[in-house]
């Protein structure tokens, strides 16, 4: 049986990085200062604190300017929306992350309030309704970094979308939805699945590209997939339970022996038994996780020379 | 046989109608004003003043004030900016419609400026990037007319959108998109198709609700339609070819008469033959198109009861 062709994240955020470093040394050479990437980081959640320093440890190798305002747990909402309020007005920021989640203890519309309150023009999340808006309308410029990674991906890894039935499985506005506008506009014919959806592995078996972004480890199954489909697995699922490890690897699988031993592991929404079905498949870790910080790092290129495409009077100073 | 139900827009509409005139009344007692719409109307497009003529009709007759600046087809790109201008800053007016298309001498972007310096909070057709960010949030105001139209028809009619499958021929920004987004909204699983679509007949079989919005008449035939789905027609297309209206009806059909006399009529994307196969259809005309008047109205009742809600001083005097 043939396996899956593993598509790596990794080997296209390299071949990115090379190209987009050169355009952030020219932008410090013009500019007189590195492309800027605020962070706000709110409480203790400890996988935050992991990817806020794996952000800012990729904006240091790519050559960035980059800074991190950490707030406790016992910060008010008000304390947040100040500290995205300077980010917005600052000269040297071009790019703001206000890293999710937000300590429950802030309400239920804290998340989006903060979202809100970023300025458009230096949301390098791509998480403002302007900016979702213009996305649909077919003129984005900054783009949520997981589908806007995922299509890098397609596109340098030779899966042709154009005319290509595609099936994104999950609405999130995160994923679900700005995935499925991304293949839609280039030209695939695009089914959204969600947990309403009947039948569903019989539509996903319909799809040439199928997109999994649920949050449910080892969901799709080798029945969901067209033999040689495309299988991009946007899941990162933390699994602690040992018959749910058991059920994803055969006995005696190096990731079961390593399971064992630290009691957890990280797995994709699509079952590693799909690689026996699919043509093409992205591997949890290693596969789409590697192209979102890579985006955020494009994004905030872009955000930093529109602004400086822009006259000078229209930041304002605080 | 049994014919498809016919879905008729006017029925909804006055019932639509008869729920929202008391909200308008309740309006201009509270505020001393009725709430207003202003449209701009550019050149000599007939069919443009036809609809423009309708708009206001509506209007007057649901109680709203209207009124319309009509500038020449010799006006400049400023001066429809300027009109905009005039109606953002307007505190009587409340909703801001700029009637499509612009002419040609414009340029290729004028549209896409024009609509994108209507304030966002009067933008009653939802075409703004904000808007339709909001709406794919699924918290989104103003909506697209024409796609909330059909919404407001399905769910009155009884149909069920949860867990349908649905398949939504046509990916513009101003029908097919956001049309795509309230069903999957609503729990639908929903299939968007357009030009590239390979095995177009197929798939669209497999929808329970298929709405159709590519501006080719009579296109979707009885092939293209599961028997007993329901079938939403939202082209209007002009047929001033014999041939063309020979292939949508038999020979001696009413319609056919009156084209033979006329030398044009309006045919919808639809075949009439679907009749035969469908389970609920929508007429052209008669169908969507009473609708998209409807939502326009509800729009600007909405943007006036969002405007009022808000500090005075938000509402900037020139």
């Amino acid at each position: 049986m043939t396996k899956a062709r593993r598509l790596e994240g990794q080997v296209v955020a390299s071949a990115m990085r090379e190209e987009i470093k050169p355009a952030v040394a020219a932008f410090a050479a013009a500019h007189g200062r590195r492309p800027g990437l605020g962070i706000v980081l709110v409480g203790d959640d400890p996988a935050s604190h992991v990817y806020v320093k794996h952000k800012l440890k990729a904006a240091e190798e790519w050559g960035f300017y980059a800074d991190c305002a950490r707030m406790p747990a016992s910060a008010s909402l008000d304390d947040v929306l100040a500290a995205v309020d300077r980010l917005n007005h600052s000269p040297i920021h071009d790019g703001i992350l206000v890293q999710a989640p937000l300590p429950k203890a802030l309400g239920k519309d804290a998340t989006q309030r903060v979202f809100d309150a970023i300025a458009v023009e230096k949301d390098v999340d791509g998480f403002a309704a302007e900016n979702v808006g213009l996305l649909s309308q077919n003129r984005a410029t900054l783009v949520a970094c997981t589908p806007a990674g995922v299509i890098e991906m397609l596109v340098r890894e030779g899966v042709t979308i154009a005319g290509a039935r595609a099936v994104v499985l999950g609405r999130s506005d995160i994923v679900g939805k700005p995935m499925a506008l991304l293949l839609l506009h280039r030209d695939a014919t695009v089914t959204v699945c969600h947990s309403r959806t009947k039948d569903l592995a019989a539509i996903c078996r319909e799809a040439d590209i199928l997109v999994a972004a649920i949050g449910r480890p080892g969901f799709v199954t080798p029945e969901f997939v067209k033999p040689g489909a495309t299988v991009v697995d946007v899941g990162i699922n933390q699994v602690t339970d040992a018959q749910v490890a058991a059920s994803l690897y055969p006995a005696g699988h190096t990731r079961l022996v390593n399971f064992a031993s630290r009691g957890t592991m990280l797995v994709g929404d699509v079952h590693p038994r799909v690689e026996d079905v699919a043509g093409a498949m992205t591997p949890v870790p290693g596969g789409v996780g590697p192209l979102t910080i890579t985006m955020l790092m494009k994004n905030t290129l872009l955000a930093a020379q529109n602004r400086s495409a822009k006259p000078v009077a229209t930041i304002p100073g605080q």
